[in-house]
């Protein structure tokens, strides 16, 4: 399947070379970004897409000073909401009601479950559960950029309290919590871009239930 | 791009008809889950796949009742590593030791660090950051699913512990984080195969740092 070849094509590059990426390319891994699967579909998070060369610097040394976060192309910094609140589930669910041109009374009801459920919940929890959620897009914009040829550094390690700073995420009700920098792979100047991929066997992996 | 085409032909499938998906196809979603990249390579979770019927009929009633549990060909349970300990780390840095076939000081001295770091670490801390590894693969599979036009329904709503009781996950040192029912969509009795997609707008999802 073609999808196995990219995801075999794939690696965390850990030196870029500076080539821009086409706005196709990149609007192509946006696009797979917003079709990612949300639950309830609420998309909770937002996605910095940053190409300000001082910006991409700033944040660099607050990423364990790695060099693809100021050599990428594009820099996407996934923030997801620091909480539910009534208004961010009523804005999906009146879209909801808009695109799809109808109320629907068991929707209005699991709209009420939710906002029982979510708004008076600690926002640590919600967090946690916003954060999973982009996650799943993160997860797809890594697939979708290795179907571009586009290379792509999955990044964790960093500060967020410091990304959250530079970037003015909390005045949004935003907390970063994964980036992942775009750009072309530097093959010479890069130790593990010829190394072996490393994954567990199958049976490690798996528990069948037959 | 192709794979927007198929992640706007996936939805979240809410009846299934019986079929079952042929084992070409079960294994190109799990290698896709194998695959998916995860937070310095520990792969910190196992999927269960489950096709007896007599276990997908008793998860059904702890996952709302919802028809996809026993009418879906696979049941994919998604379960992160309830906490990290020093076993399951050396695992995959010696692995890695092995399919590469040398040592290096740096791999090494990142060793101690994680071990450092993680294993003192409180078990929520941990499984909510190997959850979150989970959500990568658990993405990959709905991507790769898609690509195989195997129908998939994300699935948070479920009782996590009666899961982990019924699959005896908790023994494995293991805690369900998400599932996700493969097979195909019944789409005479499907009420939301018809219905169209809703994101948000770019303007909502973006925030751009030029």
């Amino acid at each position: 399947m073609e999808l196995i070849e990219k995801l075999n094509w794939r690696y965390a590059a850990k030196a870029m070379n500076g080539e821009k990426i086409s706005q196709e390319k990149i609007d192509n891994i946006i696009e797979a970004i917003s079709l990612a699967p949300t639950s309830s579909g609420l998309q909770p998070f937002e996605v910095v897409v940053i190409t300000n060369q001082e910006v991409k610097d700033k944040i660099r040394p607050v990423a364990w000073n790695q060099s693809v976060v100021s050599d990428c192309s594009h820099l996407l910094v996934f923030a997801a909401w620091d909480t539910y609140t009534a208004d961010r589930i009523n804005f999906m669910f009146d879209l909801t009601n808009e695109v799809r041109g109808f109320k629907n009374e068991g929707w209005e009801n699991y709209r009420q479950q939710l906002l029982g459920v979510y708004v008076p919940r600690p926002a640590q929890e919600n967090f946690e559960h916003a954060a999973r959620q982009a996650y799943i897009a993160f997860s797809q914009a890594i697939a979708a950029a290795a179907f571009e040829g586009v290379d792509a550094t999955p990044m964790e390690g960093f500060d967020t309290a410091a990304v959250d700073e530079i970037l003015g995420l909390e005045a949004k009700g935003l907390k970063s919590c994964v980036m992942l920098p775009l750009g072309y792979r530097d093959a010479e100047n890069d130790w593990l871009v010829n190394l072996p991929k490393v994954r567990k066997s199958k049976e490690d992996l798996l528990i069948k239930v037959d």
